[in-house]
């Protein structure tokens, strides 16, 4: 069965937690991960945004790779992020992941150096052609700064360059016209990776969802996603709605920190006082979530029976 | 009844026909309202971007109200631009379309000049006090500068200083967001003014859509929208997709003209192929589509129906 | 005598007093003319951002210019803005500004409706060639959003559809190819709308400035332009690093209002502090500068001896 | 005598020539470096944005360095970029950098995950107390996203936690307030990165120039640096619109591939003309400049008396 087959449904970015010395935390890792498995997700995103893939180095990315694959053992499909600012180095990450034994490659265009759609599927095309993986477009211009076209993903799509795509643009009338692009290819997945908009990208069409809030509630994507694949518009929706909610406390951290570490620490304090992961920090420059939205994550919690009042 | 309780549905923002001149075309325009209207649309937006309400004077302005009004004759709600750079022209436009008898107002945050948040509210709340007609906020950042923050459309609704907002700012998170906080406030009204998630909009708890595209095919939308609030979620995704197919011309028209000229400009070629409007050319400095544009157009209204093959 | 001969030095942007009623302050504005003119100010620009001219409705603007011609007597040349959303409302302002009598006229973009170099190129010819003054051209992208391109600066100045160029973009890079494209064109006249770099700008060959910060302090920039104009590059510096530090109010205000509102806000309240004017508000929706701001500005002025300590 | 002491005046942002294999060449930097150093710029910038340092790994990184150290043999003082996704990662270039032998790193904010000032501030802390030399900041928000605020490089200046900044940032009333801020402290190092502005920089207080188009013609550069700093302002200004001129090269080479590309292809063009480079190409994904722009490009060194007529 291809990756294409069956990459569909919930597939949440891994947190990634660390011990306190600020190394990989291996054993806090299987628990998130089994944490996800157990919840009946459908595959698991390693090395993404909210794995804080840029913030780690080389020998970090493999032991994520190789603890996650073994502890998950084949259970659900494993993709991982190989994004990097050059081809040649994200054909290097691409080959070790592939070597690790994932499923599936995740790429966005290359970042600080900046591209035009032309340099852009050249860069996945030379990644797909010399690490032979099947690939995920990822669409995030606001960490990589190039929109990925809609004729550049229906380009890719067509000379099998990728089978997927994740799309973080926010720009939802876009991906609209691309799940009508594809609506007669099945086997080319669209994924959205705009969390609060999982119910209505699946009920027009898309396949699935990356959200990072599936880390603190991944019952809750499961339950949403499998209302919306049996066109219970109602009941995805209320889902959707109390994951909404639940979603309020990413925004309380934001305030505090930067719009890149409000959302990866929001969900490390949930999952730490959740019992998942033993600390919340992320890594430097990253600055920990003050104390006060600690607390407040904590009632909030509470009021949604993940913490036990 | 009051607005709020009869304000929901399809209420495109009525396309505004030119003599050759360069004049409000006023039995053209009373065509448009006719076609609209007979074909079942919810209410009209007149004085909107599609109307190029940016591009008329305050007697083209007025004469656009006093014609529709009259054609329309209270068939449906009718509402009104009253969009400038300064609070006091504003209410002057206002007055004056209050005086001509629309049910209420649109109003965005003042452009050019540049508001925050705070100076955008007492915007609204100083229209409201001196006109006394219910006020649809309009958020359309990408003409304003301005977006209307999730916290100052709330704000507004509960100090009861707007009773809808028209979401045009293509961030369909917090949108859903809206459409969550005012689930239990049915007399708030949200629109979007994305033509191309409707479907979707509505069947998350949108009561409306501002389509431009309706001027073309109004029944489309109309039946777009029935198909949804009856949660018939497999004829609302039909229609949308072929509206989206139907949409196409205007990437055709942009791509030789200004983004914010080449979705009017492919509106009002299409409906001078139907009949509806005598010329398809806008206000100075816009330019005319081009004829290569105008032929694919043709071809494509008689593949959708819409002419006559 | 052509306005291009003429048209060079400092040109402030007048602020636009009000009564108490929010009516314009005839006799406030002769005051604020006359201490302008009378510390030698090379030019006036009536009706520009500075000026609140977004905020102005017709009879308002007529007021200004009238007022402001009359107690000038020709003793600068006098441009006015008329910058408007299309091109036949600028081309009434237009036409009442040159039927007032102004040497020039001050033209941008079309804003709210977005315009490419194309539009936007015959949106100055259109004015240009009904009304028949000559025109200055006015690059402000952070308030109507587009960017005069280089080429179009070029084509328009070598169509001779304009004489002069305001720069208020931010974009040095662009302003220095530009200063040097027409260094063997003296009668085509560049202006920096950046007070902070007049002095570099002036020495690499603009013709001037127009300092929204010169009416507080005309003389100050008067200095600076004659320091340039005989190349004493270090007295113009310092000059220039004088009138930076006295800009610093300026960040105050805008700390509290919005980036719109804020320059206007010091400068008036300084103004008022000074005697010029007897009021400080701004129109609505803007929110008059805070107490403690105001407070801060006062001794302020004390210290670069504006007001007496 | 401290970096800070020497770091003065024109400093190019080296460029990295490749093998046709892809690999560094070697002899090629070595001929490069000899160029600037025999030309008389006053330092070196390895591993910046115009030396694709984003596109390279850490064995080449250290090639370059070791390579261009060798070959400099202390001649000039030596800066290295160290930017990178995250502070540790940062730190390790840094303590490989300072190995081997450079004089100061250039740091940028973090970029892919998005930081606040806090967390900036944090960053370059970080990497200056764990490396232990000298630090440039680089502001370069069209890369990185995060523009370094007057308050952060104020800040980490009086903190001693930087030397000198490198401001590409475009923004040059920013520029200019910086140069004001440190008019008294002159052993902190302001250069710009903007090639086209150097003349007004250096005259109003800037310590230096960090122009990718030296690499083509550091004379140039070195003659408008000297004419500047003895206050020879037609000298200074002359030699800016020549090197203007020089520059128009990078439009044409933009035009044909992404602003990223643009500017190291132009120039890697000339210098393989020149036979400073055997091979013009850059690394992956980045596509070689046309052979249409490189003809055009051989004319216009011709013109310029950069290569024989």
């Amino acid at each position: 069965m291809s990756l294409a087959e069956k990459f569909v449904g919930i597939v949440p970015p891994v947190v990634t937690p660390y011990l306190p010395n600020g190394e990989v935390d291996v054993s806090g890792l299987r628990r998130v991960v089994r944490h996800l498995v157990d919840n009946g997700v459908h595959g698991l995103f390693l090395l993404g945004s909210t794995s804080e893939c840029a913030l780690l180095n080389e020998n970090e990315r493999m032991l994520v790779l190789t603890t996650a694959l073994e502890e998950i053992n084949g259970r659900v499909p494993v993709v991982a992020g190989v994004m990097d600012t050059a081809t040649d180095l994200c054909i290097g990450h691409g080959q070790r992941a592939r070597d690790a034994g994932v499923d599936g490659l995740v790429l966005t265009a290359p970042y600080y150096t900046r591209t035009n759609q032309t340099e852009t599927m050249d860069h996945f095309r030379y990644v797909h052609d010399t690490v032979g993986l099947p690939i995920i477009a990822y669409d995030i211009p606001v960490c990589v700064n190039t929109k990925l076209s809609r004729e550049t993903v229906n380009r890719l799509a067509q000379d099998e360059v990728i089978i997927a795509l994740k799309d973080s643009s926010g720009d939802e009338g876009n991906f609209r016209m691309l799940t009508h692009d594809f609506a007669n290819q099945p086997l080319f997945r669209l994924f959205t990776g705009s969390e609060l908009v999982a119910d209505s990208s699946i009920l027009m069409g898309a396949d699935g969802c990356v959200p990072g809030l599936a880390n603190v509630d991944p019952s809750g994507y499961v339950r949403l996603y499998e209302a919306a694949v049996r066109g219970d518009l109602l009941a995805a929706r209320a889902e959707q709605e109390r994951l909404i909610d639940l979603f309020q406390m990413v925004f309380w951290s934001s305030a505090e920190l930067s719009p890149g570490a409000g959302g990866v620490g929001a969900f490390k304090v949930a999952m730490k006082l959740m019992g998942l992961v033993k600390n919340s920090h992320m890594k430097r420059p990253n600055r920990p979530v003050p104390a006060s939205v600690e607390a407040r994550i904590e009632l909030h919690l509470k009021r949604f029976g993940l913490l036990e009042a």
